[in-house]
């Protein structure tokens, strides 16, 4: 195999064989291949693209690099969701303990925040004690017992993924379609899993904010799932506000206890419910959409799924007191109330600004060894279409301590714009399956 | 300066400043960026191209890296000629002492063969002794003796260009006008010229086949000459066939001292008088080019370039006897006529083929590495559109001993193709210059 006549290859426009994929990812693994060519071949797919064929081959590759998990005789289907992240995206929390409660196994493997968006994970360890880093068996014995675990990314799965992600985080190369997909998809085809549903942000915040990418990259995913045989699916979601009301660690984890308590705001239950019946439509356990929403409201209203999360969490280390008392999770040295300056539409309530807010006040990471912050952050009431008048409480600052008050105020005035007009757009706007792309709502 | 953003910049179709250039080649020589990172920005500019503004930049952060020649006080114009490269292209060993032996001052500076195109520096090392290792206080010397030196590239010379060109060849990009563009003019600049003649080659043994990428090389070439102050301008050549007959290192020496007498192919000399009468417009020497021409004609005539040529010899510690006796060069052991096989017409001599050929006798380099044998090659007596009869001798073969024969012999067969029909495509093409494109022949 000469490097250079496949990167030429690939630059020049032509398709590499399976066999080039296969060799390529266990080479570059295994260290017989420099960094500097794979970041060429990386930039090089970049502007070709891959074909179904070349896709599909990387996707097994980064797979075979590691192991994957095995369910048999477990006698639950397996399911999972993967979110391509936001900001207030809490959906994960919530939405594992629902799905489990209902009889579907949900091993569900989730990423650390980085840059503007959080992530799964870092929430979960805002809990004191909760451990995330469960080996495979600890996963699997858990999910015999409980029917769900919510753990990071093992070294055993993907770590072609690991190692290929990190360099083209370096190299301008992490914006790829199919790199993505192979990416996530990798891990997700490892778990194991008899269904998976995307949710595939949409919008200024989202990691790909035009729609048309948003839903190539859907595309991609179902595609590579179905060709492994896991049923695949997604929901494109509004990612131009951030969803529900708090942002940031352990005010997220409030607010997932509060939505699983049947409290937490009706978009942050849409967008759970609505993901949470496909899992189980998938998954066989109910018939239709309208059957499985049913059955994971009563999940809420019964306090099954609370106190399967109670049981998740005290399995995994932390205290399920945390449940009845969130006041336990670690809490800002410094709140305070930001008001709106004057009356009128909220036109804008914009997400990034919000996530560079978070680090800003010291709860992000620039960096993977960024140590961070879980209690900072920001509780926002209003969204985008709202009335409001001057002086109304529409925010709040959550800070380490005085001194970043004013940083989190900053942030908010030029995160959420006050116009004489504005518009919410819809927040699931397209289902999109194997089968094609369904438009739910009018833009 | 954060090199992911710049990479991505590249990436998505936007310039860089002429800082940004000038800091990354600093950073990338001084060992300050990793090669992942500029192999990537290397691949983002193969498919972005770059602006005149951003070329000029990078053109002089490399040449900025290294020293550059100066000739102060010399009393001669200096001027030099390049060539992009191809099969039995001796044109530099008869020029440089042509010119230099009309008052203009030649430091020729070439380099080494690679693949399947021979290097003008290994041609004249076949000569016993001759040594092309000069420093830049010997080149400066040695011209202002004879006029003219014959070196290789100096590690004082843009080093920038050293290990950009090393990381470009092993990941795919190569071939990338930009970048082909600021590695030659970076060297050729530095050389502190008062002007530069190109030989640019087109056709299937080219480096660059497609006539309108040759000239478009040409054109970006031309532009940097002129914004850095160096006249510059190029003739497009053939390089469909092989120029002149011999292929191989001390052939071509041995073809170039015939040529210096005033008996080499006519194509050869052809192209080496269109170049060298270009130059001594250039330098100011002459008005026109039939005036030019005749002056060239007669340095070889009266004996004086042939003499200049023994005089470059001695001082770089080779024996001036092989302009006598040419059977002091190293020579091949066995040698074998290769007939025609049929009665009809050349229908192609593939350059590409015969370039192979010599690097399977032995001749050339597959690594930088590699040590060649300069005594192989071939000697080609026929052109496309010539008429052979069946049993006519057509070419030789000259390996290191019987057993290279039968290897020669296969490479001829695939080299040289006799049908029914063939053509000379024109050999010398257009003429460009700053104001334009001249097309000199008839395709």
């Amino acid at each position: 195999m000469v490097i250079p006549s496949l990167i030429q290859h690939k630059r020049d426009g032509r398709a590499l064989t399976a066999d080039n994929w296969a060799q390529l990812v266990w080479a570059y693994t295994s260290g017989k291949i420099p960094d500097y060519q794979i970041s060429a071949l990386l930039m090089a797919v970049f502007f070709r693209g891959m074909s179904p064929e070349e896709l599909a081959a990387l996707t097994d590759a980064m797979i075979a690099s590691g192991d994957s998990m095995e369910w048999d005789g477990l006698g639950m289907p397996v399911v999972d969701k993967h979110s391509t992240g936001g900001v207030g995206d809490k959906v994960s929390l919530l939405l594992a303990p629902m799905v489990a409660s209902c009889g579907v196994a949900v091993p569900m493997m989730s990423g650390r925040g980085l840059g503007h968006t959080g992530g799964t994970i870092d929430k979960l360890e805002s809990i004191p004690g909760f451990r995330t880093g469960l080996t495979m068996r600890e996963t699997r014995a858990q999910v015999e017992r409980i029917g769900c675990a919510m753990i990071g990314q093992t070294p055993q799965i993907a770590p072609a993924d690991r190692k290929l992600y990190a360099l083209r985080d370096v190299t301008g190369t992490v914006e790829s379609i199919p790199l993505i997909s192979a990416s996530i998809m990798s891990k997700k085809l490892a778990e194991g899993l008899d269904g998976l549903v995307l949710d595939v942000k949409t919008g200024s915040g989202a990691f790909m904010p035009e729609l048309e990418r948003s839903i190539e990259l859907a595309r991609t995913m179902i595609a590579l799932g179905e060709v492994r045989g896991c049923p695949t699916m997604a929901l494109v979601t509004a990612m131009d506000r951030p969803l529900g009301r708090a942002c940031g660690h352990t005010l997220e984890v409030e607010e997932a206890i509060e939505g699983l308590r049947g409290g937490g705001p009706p978009d942050l239950m849409e967008v759970t419910y609505a993901l949470g019946a496909e899992m189980l439509v998938q998954a066989g356990v109910e018939p239709d959409q309208a059957g499985a929403r049913t059955r994971l409201e009563e999940s809420v209203s019964s306090g099954r799924a609370l106190e399967t999360f109670g049981r998740v969490i005290e399995a995994q280390g932390g205290s399920p007191a945390v449940l009845e008392d969130p006041g336990i999770l670690p809490q800002a040295g410094a709140v305070e109330v930001y008001r709106a300056w004057r009356d009128g539409i909220v036109s804008g309530v914009e997400p990034h600004r919000i996530g560079r807010g978070i680090l800003e006040l010291g709860g992000g990471r620039r960096t993977v060894e960024d140590h961070i912050d879980p209690t900072v952050g920001f509780v926002l009431t209003v969204k985008p279409g709202d009335k409001v008048r001057r002086g109304d409480p529409i925010a709040s600052v959550f800070a380490r301590d005085e001194a970043g008050i004013p940083i989190g105020m900053a942030a908010l005035e030029v995160a959420i714009t006050i116009g004489d007009s504005g518009k919410l757009t819809p927040l699931i706007s397209h289902r999109i399956t194997a089968a094609g792309v369904e438009p739910l709502a009018a833009g």
